[in-house]
């Protein structure tokens, strides 16, 4: 029964690839407490936490400026449809989360693009999310960002660019034209 | 500060008012677990979750049918509105759940109806919202039916009725006849 010929058919498991970026990630390590080298499972019937809290999130921000839950991520399924989706939830009552170019209040929800920026306050995450199988449970990959995510809104805060320069691109694949993306300068 | 002037104005919670079937109640006891004295106070940053395993469950409901966790409520606001509503969420692979005439598999959600009847298996729960004011918690009011609440789907439970016999009704607003609430008897 346990032989390789009978066993079930592994199943992938979605992946939110999440890569991070804080102005002051090199001082404040606010990121030190987040998991960079490794996927993790989070079980479908729970919450991806993340915030100041690391008894109710898994995902802790050591920062005083980070609520206590500053967003949640679940997973549902669309209905009459096999499609597995994420949905964000802003939980910070001091702070907006922008999910592309929509802005979200406290408690307000949205599905998660394929492919977004997520922003509030100094933080940038890029969210890209790979499609899996697996009705059990998702996994997430984080990774850092020594580079602004979002180019417009970062702008003042790195060194001032000689004209003509390039801009470092994190995402080649956004859009169809090849690199650059909007936020090129302000 | 603390004085009765100065003190802040009290905010009313949004209350779930839930009232719980099942045509074995009596003898399997699967209610015994519910609190059905005091309404109960949920965190909005939590989820309430439904179900078998009490480690998850904080409404556990003691029946070896139910799934670990059968279906879970979460709160929240509607984008550009003040408006707070709740979600529900099936998390039995096993189970289909009703909500009214629509049907949820493992994972699928959707936004409660100010009034609707929620089943799975033989489980007959009516939900009732009261609106509230308070982000910051909701509150979950829990009753105890005696006669069923989906008429039609327990007819051939309950005993047989002679013509012309009035079948009770908990639910004056589901047709347009008047008042005459619940559990008078069967």
């Amino acid at each position: 029964m346990t032989s390789f010929e009978e066993a079930e058919t592994e199943e992938t498991a979605a992946c939110l690839h999440m890569t991070f970026y804080h102005p002051c990630q090199d001082d404040k390590m606010m990121f030190r407490c987040l998991n960079f080298c490794k996927r993790e499972q989070v079980r479908a019937d729970e919450m991806a936490k993340f915030g100041r809290d690391p008894n109710i999130c898994h995902y802790n921000l050591v920062d005083t400026r980070v609520s206590r839950i500053q967003f949640s991520l679940q997973f549902y399924r669309k209905p009459n449809s096999s499609e597995l989706c994420f949905e964000i939830k802003n939980m910070s009552k001091k702070t907006k989360l922008f999910v592309d170019h929509t802005e979200l209040g406290y408690l307000n929800k949205i599905d998660l693009p394929w492919k977004c920026i997520v922003c509030f306050g100094d933080y940038q995450i890029l969210m890209e999310i790979q499609e899996g199988e697996s009705l059990d449970y998702f996994e997430t990959h984080l990774y850092l960002s020594k580079v602004p995510i979002l180019q417009e809104k970062c702008i003042p805060l790195v060194q001032p660019l000689p004209e003509n320069s390039i801009i470092p691109s994190l995402f080649p694949s956004q859009g169809k034209s090849p690199i650059e993306i909007d936020e090129n300068e302000s």
